[in-house]
């Protein structure tokens, strides 16, 4: 690219210029329609989600990529969808850009865009692009879903057990990492760098949908709760809980955390991360211990049952060995500082 | 209300207490998941359009109450559906606001989006509320469509008659009358708010869509071309051609405007907002002619045949009295002073 082209501003080129600059992102179907055209598989429920992203509120310059916050902000919806049981039909981009902004900024954020959808199948169908005073991208992400298998926060029951699909605090530790750099002193790269890889690149877990329709593939299938730990695995639970009309009981240990933090960070830094940090992206899922064992199983490593359903609604933090009090965790109140 | 609630800000409830109460104006079962579920017909394709729409650049409060602006904007897209051919299903609303805009400004934009929206059946099935420096507002709307009665703009043939489903330029001039009040002292009071409410309440035209159906339901129904006129009559010919590969002539007498136009404007002002103006959200559909009589007699007053697709790529502007000479329309060069 030469320093012309590179300089270049969505002025020089406009929003039809821009349009053009773009469609190679896009499936060739949608252009020059009033709308795009999708098929659905008969039988099967639609589900939408959509998200609105603004410049210096939910992304920025200083901390994030142009690719990184296009790869994030469609994770964040795909993540949405598969917190639903839903297998992604598409996404539409709506983009408000200053003239100002450079042109290869945006190429760069849809490069990050495309790169997480192509790896999950998921085309851009559609989208608006016009001038604003900030740099906004609303992305809407429809999905499909079997309605018996729809996943929702409201189906949780007494006994049902929580499984978690992956580790938590990742993707914050990797946010302090890039913000403070010289947490990194006794972190090899390699770890440093995973760390904020988890950050940068979240990955939504569409994969764990055919593992669960595998498992609960019984002549009745039960109805499975949960969602994504999007705004921190505490928040999910108790999200649940509330929807749900229950309450839970966690085992401190067995809120896994990357392997980094045993030596880097103190338990109940380590905890907090996990608990409250966000933007993990697993899922939460609530159902009937064997299928959980059975979920776990083939999940493999970083995936646990990470406690149970309980009548009442408390969200209760346990430490079977005792070492530390039971903890009841609110969202309203924050993080208390556990056990000491 | 009390002088009190009418002057809190959205910073004084956040973005939980805002979607608390803007909770009445959507459907009740999207409440509380990670996506809404949409049911759909069996065999019909997902139409999904999307639009941004940003403060002081398509709405303003100078010139727009909020709910016009909500009003426009769900019409808007309820348009880009009709033009597809599509009934909707459902909108998602996507919101970011400065701290400082009034909850009452914000509800009053969900008042006139609902009453837009109820006229058809569509409910809001989700959104997003996020801090912006700049009000922005972006919706996606999703709609449903037999695959064999899909309207697209590359369907015209050479022969087809040209319809127009409506009057035109009636929303500019009630543009023009908002922005310049003296323009209405030879018009009457009723005139003049037929006017601005067609600027300010323009209406989809969904209800097309069982017409066309009906006097298309042939054994083997022909495919329709056409889109929405909401950036000008001749945008959407001009589009239409070259999506098809044909050209058109329009027969100047059958640019149907507002019979108030006759004895307020002068001819080529009228047929400069009438091609012009935008924002009228008529339909313009390319169809055999005798299925074109059919439509147009079931329309009624305002619609009519406006001219017919011809080989080659030109748009031509006819007068079959030969008062004056023909013209060619191009969006590139713009509206050439007619005839004089």
């Amino acid at each position: 690219m030469n320093s012309e082209l590179s300089s270049q501003q969505v002025k020089d080129i406009g929003e039809q210029g821009l349009l053009k600059r773009l469609q190679r992102f896009c499936t060739s179907e949608i252009i020059g329609d009033d709308a795009a055209v999708l098929e659905t598989v008969p039988g099967q429920s639609l589900v939408v989600t959509t998200d609105v992203l603004v410049d210096g509120v939910h992304f920025s310059n200083l901390t994030t990529s142009p690719e990184d916050a296009g790869w994030r902000a469609a994770a964040a919806n795909l993540s949405d969808l598969a917190a639903m049981g839903a297998s992604p039909l598409g996404i539409t981009v709506g983009l408000g850009l200053p003239g100002e902004v450079k042109v290869s900024w945006v190429e760069r954020l849809y490069q990050g865009m495309t790169e997480c959808l192509q790896k999950y199948n998921t085309p851009i169908v559609g989208g608006d692009i016009v001038r604003s005073p900030v740099t906004t991208l609303a992305i809407t992400a429809f999905g499909q879903v079997n309605p018996s298998q729809i996943i929702r926060r409201s189906a949780a029951v007494v006994g049902d057990a929580i499984v978690v699909t992956g580790v938590h605090g990742a993707s914050r530790a990797g946010l302090e990492l890039l913000l403070h750099p010289e947490l990194a002193h006794n972190l090899k790269d390699a770890e440093r760098t995973a760390l904020i890889r988890a950050h940068q690149r979240p990955q939504p877990r569409l994969d764990v949908l055919p593992i669960l329709k595998k498992i609960s593939a019984s002549p009745c299938p039960m109805p499975i709760a949960g969602m994504d730990s999007s705004d921190g695995l505490a928040d999910a639970i108790i999200q649940i809980c509330r929807a749900s009309g229950v309450g839970a009981v966690l085992e401190y240990r067995q809120i896994l955390v990357p392997k980094t933090f045993n030596q880097w960070l103190p338990p109940d830094q380590a905890l907090k991360y996990a608990l409250y940090g966000g933007e993990d992206f697993e899922l939460v899922l609530c159902l009937p211990q064997e299928l959980a064992s059975a979920l776990v199983q083939q999940l493999g490593e970083g995936a646990a049952i990470a406690g149970k359903i309980t009548a009442g609604s408390t969200v209760l933090l346990h430490d079977e060995q005792k070492k530390f009090p039971d903890q009841v965790l609110n969202l309203s109140q924050g993080f208390q500082h556990f056990g000491q």
